[in-house]
């Protein structure tokens, strides 16, 4: 069950999660972590914004980032040491964002590897990137 | 309700959002965020990993940053631009975690501020920090 | 407030629940059960399968039928022993879903029941159907 | 993407999921089916029962196995055609239930698989078993 270990990974493999972002994920994301910023639940104000509607946190995104990381590449065990992001577009609710990760560069001896990350949208907008890098799982021990 | 614009904006200003993290938090933000880590959500697995407990995303802790940042500092109207994280201790079930935002360096002409961010634990440990590129509001011209 | 006992059953007892299945209920139930199925939470994916757009869990339909067993047929105190499904219809966002539950044959001296469960949509179409072995409650012992 | 076609299939294949289930999990699924019989979401009734305690919905850790189908084995794009379920065991808030799926029968003719699926707790006492019946992906033709 445990992911792949910095030995399996190799540049170059990828993985990626896609959902349909819906109006229950941007007000339960705001339900969690307090930011009811107006851009995200308040449709009258955000009809007059450059957006024209409401948009989805940046941060939901970058969520969908870190399930791929977490639970497939490279998976149960890892642990996220670091993150940058930058947002490119905004998420609209209807959207279906895919978040990609692959695999760009291994640090055996540490026991690293940076990965590029990515969200696109169904018309294949660029709405997030940047890089992470992690700490890929390390088996126990045995005799 | 807009937020400060670049004028309004100095070195040095702060604000913060804390928030008890609770297991309503990490199962809900799994539920939209499709992280289904066992280390978020499985106490068998998680007793056995070096945190001895499950443990929330990381991401959430970074989405407290997103609060602080659309809602008090700059506010409403700030497009987010950029965000490094660097995840440095585990956010366990009960912990309380504040989040805080600091301008550190502001570039008029451009209209961007960059934010130190971090996030604490009630013991004062530092759980993730990292910085921020935002723009802040600009408001409507008037004739 | 306790349900219906074995001795208060009769064979062609029925009762009903019905819900207007919305994206609500899906993505919480996705949020809770961890399934993500994009049949389920991918409008893009499932734009291109043979039913054209996402459709609800089956086995949230076969929650509606405990709804009824649990709340109302029998009712309060029912131990829950077998449920048979076929799953025979896809529900779409919007569908409105009757869960009906009928007593076909008692069996007193084991204290069960045996009751047809099934599932149509606002069209009268069949989504699911199946058979449920259940345990009426049976009253505390008075001296 | 798509998973296990019926030729890519093999008896004695298994997949599984886990989780901790929560008061969280139980009171959502609740509010999501209309489940709100006592033994669920009413603790001063249930300790007068004879689990002593709130116990979870069966088909809540059923929704555990359809997980386990439709996210891995067959996973994305199986159709869900019958499942039969036994309640064997009561789920109590905190324990740790693993979801298995096995396939046990391969009907290639039919584009069947026939699947062995149970629910154990963190002690291993078997709560939830049955059989499923699915139709595994089918890939799209190709000239």
């Amino acid at each position: 069950m445990l992911g792949k270990t910095i030995g399996e990974l190799t540049v170059g493999d990828a993985a990626e999660f896609s959902k349909t972002v819906s109006e229950f994920d941007i007000y339960t994301y705001a339900g969690v972590t307090g930011d009811f910023n107006p851009a995200h639940i308040n449709e009258a104000y955000a009809q007059n914004t450059f957006f024209k509607t409401r948009i989805a946190h940046g941060m939901l995104s970058a969520g969908f980032i870190s399930t791929v990381i977490g639970n497939q590449l490279p998976g149960t065990g890892t642990i996220y040491v670091k993150q940058e992001l930058a947002f490119r577009a905004p998420v609209r609710i209807g959207d279906t964002i895919t978040a990609r990760v692959e695999v760009v560069e291994l640090f055996a001896e540490k026991n690293r590897a940076r990965l590029a990350t990515t969200c696109h949208n169904q018309d294949g907008t660029l709405v997030l990137d940047g890089f992470a890098l992690v700490s890929p799982p390390i088996p126990p021990k045995t005799a």
